[in-house]
């Protein structure tokens, strides 16, 4: 047989109203000429990542990525911009950190370590102690007290290079660095050293949070770099009794009054329905904080600029958000969300980019109207020109993420992930990393989503 | 109507003889596994950069690329590895190249340039003339000699930023390099200088040839960075009378004998049947040629490498070709397909990778038979879990083009174009501008779609 008969639900392409399909593909493209031919989230992002590095929650460059953005936002003259307070935690790195093999059989050898967020300093004697290598937590269950107290645990658990989604690979891989000294310290550990979460084989090491509950004993904890693990691990299979030798300066220290930056164009048709476009001011201080998440900041940005360039004025109530504090207790994004039920703000639709500025590849989207999530899958066509095919379920972020609980409409930016984990909090998250092209296709992605939405119908979908 | 009808094409997934749709998957998905895992394409490019940049056809570090890669063959213990003999152009850079504005008005500026290839130097003087702006080579036709004798031709149309495909904006503006010289010395013209072909602002002049038929008269010729060629507009527009000043110390010395390389894996059922996967060897030597194309050169290997790793003897013969000289005169591509013709082989199918070493994101296919066309286009399923997804008609290549008369399906590697121009034909062509995920998903898209390939029935096609 060399035909079939397939009966297909019918499939119409979303398009304005008052549009045709071919004007409504033209204002897409326009959106996107324009982010491509003038790219101003490029040279917004040259501006923080070289006016405010080492943005960390709490500190003097964070304070400055709040007034650089907010200045950003008011040159756009949206009709309001302004700052959310947000009480933030204060960890401070300190004193530059190191971290050595102690071998009596091969001799010292210094390892490129970084403390952990969160955790405390070493004292400035450092710690020196037996290691032990596990390659989750749940191996420091097993291994049990006796095994355990008064050693460094070593997490050295690669991430899986086979995976094409490194999100996945991290995911899997994560937990050693997010929980592991905690749960080290439970069966009586000093210090833990965890292997950085990335495919690449380098010196370079990659922090990160790491959480301890409130009751929880906190211990020092550093990452090392992926050739350091590598090195650590060979050492200790030839000499067991080999010790680790560490010095961090890092402290905690009293919350901070901080800020989200919000930008917002009032709606024409529903004010009262809000849209909210975000990523996240605050990085990791070991690099720039280009990718993660400088990127996701001046997409959002770039969207009130090309709304405003092109003189579109929305039907929704559309705003930029720049959330505080995503890297360490997430207090920007629960905050929004906490705000936006006490004034009984009706938020339909949040979308994040946190996955680095890299090629966008499509959305996750996380609507659970079958026909809304329907109208989202329906403008792909319009997105197949500039290479962003994959429209898929999903949809969330750490930021958003609160939100959903108000039945709130969550979409991710999709970028490519090859290259994320070169870069991610680590001294490589840099300007130079970042592509304009990439990361104005995403810019353009973003605004043209923004832009499709807005044309649709909530009503029946707020709580 | 909430349903409609449609007949469509039966559309059967192509599967392994002998083998089930979720075991050829399985093979697919081995084959990308082992190239993420080990990333020895990478390592092999680390290689031919590190120790064979600057490899010009016919120029030493040519010559090493050529014993170096053979040796990566050889330990790959394939059946065959040859050299197959090629004269190639030998032109020389010599000196590092000096471009000036000199304008009364504003005072002298240095520019980065970089010399032609192909085009003669200047003299050990230099040139120094009066400047006129054209933005293509036909307005030189328009303003015909009165205007153009005795000038310093500035081509300056920049690459159009606005199209997603970089290589379509690339090929709108190259004639001005690759024959904007040779038309403006038609005209009288000295010299030309050349706005490089990159949408990158930046300080990094972009080489490339610069073809003069044999009785042209032939000019010195530079590119100019963009930052360059726009600081030179602007003093033009301010000071008509600004003059120019260069300096070229290339030259053409004679033909040089040279090689394509070739590895080859007997085929089992169809040994005369030949299929060819291939990259160009020779490379600008402003960079280490990297993306153009070390990349294709090392894939190729990859798919040698892990056809004899996974343990597949394929039915046809396969073979990794470096093609040399593909940048000035396409004489190894050139001679491949002559000698195919002399040798009376039967060459089914050839897939070139030279547009860098960047995300694959599907395959250009050039099979006119609508029957093998349409199992190439049924193999998309195998590489959408890899991110590839963009099977369309096309295909070829500088180096594979020539066996197309010769009823050859020619295929394309087709990566994201977004980078590439960036650092095509420059400085920036560097080790360190690859990523090895990008790069090794190349390497396995390739080594899949050959080894599906190799299970079609190609008798039909070939004349």
């Amino acid at each position: 047989m060399k035909t079939v008969i397939l009966a297909l639900l019918s499939f119409s392409l979303f398009v304005m109203p008052g549009l045709s399909q071919p004007d409504t593909g033209a204002m897409v493209n326009r959106i996107f000429k324009e982010a491509l031919t003038h790219q101003v989230a490029f040279e917004n992002l040259r501006g923080l990542t070289g006016k405010c590095p080492g943005r960390i929650s709490g500190t003097p460059a964070a304070a400055a990525a709040v007034e650089y953005t907010r200045q950003l936002l008011e040159a756009l003259n949206p009709d309001t911009v302004w700052l959310q307070v947000v009480e933030v935690p204060h960890w401070i790195r300190g004193r530059q950190e190191k971290g050595m093999i102690l071998s009596a059989k091969f001799g010292q050898m210094k390892v490129p370590v970084t403390a952990l967020g969160t955790t405390p300093g070493t004292g400035p004697e450092g710690i020196s102690a037996p290691v032990i290598e596990v390659s989750s937590p749940d191996e420091i269950r097993e291994l049990g007290k006796t095994k355990i107290e008064g050693k460094i645990v070593f997490f050295n658990r690669p991430m899986d290079p086979e995976l094409f989604n490194t999100f996945a690979a991290y995911g899997r891989a994560a937990g050693q660095r997010t929980r592991g000294p905690a749960i080290a310290a439970r069966y009586g550990a000093v210090a833990a050293v965890v292997r950085s979460l990335t495919t690449r084989l380098d010196d370079i090491p990659h922090t990160g949070v790491s959480h301890f509950d409130e009751m929880e004993k906190k211990i020092p904890a550093v990452a090392v770099s992926t050739l350091g693990a590598e090195k650590l691990h060979r050492i200790l299979r030839n000499d067991p009794d080999t010790r680790f030798y560490m010095f961090t300066g890092c402290r905690n220290a009293a919350p901070v009054k901080s800020f989200n930056v919000v930008g917002e164009i009032r709606g024409t048709t529903f004010p009262e329905q809000i849209i909210t476009v975000g990523g996240h001011l605050d990085a990791w201080d070991t690099g720039e904080g280009a990718h993660d998440d400088g990127a996701g900041c001046v997409q959002a940005i770039e969207m009130i600029r090309i709304f405003r360039k092109l003189g579109i004025r929305p039907k929704h109530t559309i705003r930029a958000v720049m959330f505080m504090d995503e890297e360490i207790a997430q207090s920007g994004g629960k905050v929004y969300a906490a705000e936006a039920l006490r004034k009984g703000e009706k938020h339909v639709l949040a979308m994040e980019s946190d996955r680095g500025g890299f090629l966008p590849r499509g959305f996750g989207i996380g609507a659970s109207d079958p026909e809304l999530f329907s109208q989202f899958m329906s403008l792909k066509p319009y997105f197949s020109p500039w290479g962003i095919n994959e429209f898929a379920r999903g949809g969330g972020g750490t930021d958003i993420g609160p939100l959903r609980q108000q039945g709130t409409i969550l979409i991710s930016l999709v970028p490519d992930p090859q290259r994320y984990f070169d870069v991610h909090h680590s001294a490589a998250d840099v300007f130079e990393a970042v592509n304009p092209r990439e990361l104005e296709l995403g810019a353009a992605a973003i605004t043209s989503l923004i832009w499709l939405a807005d044309q649709m119908d909530f009503s029946g979908q707020t709580k």
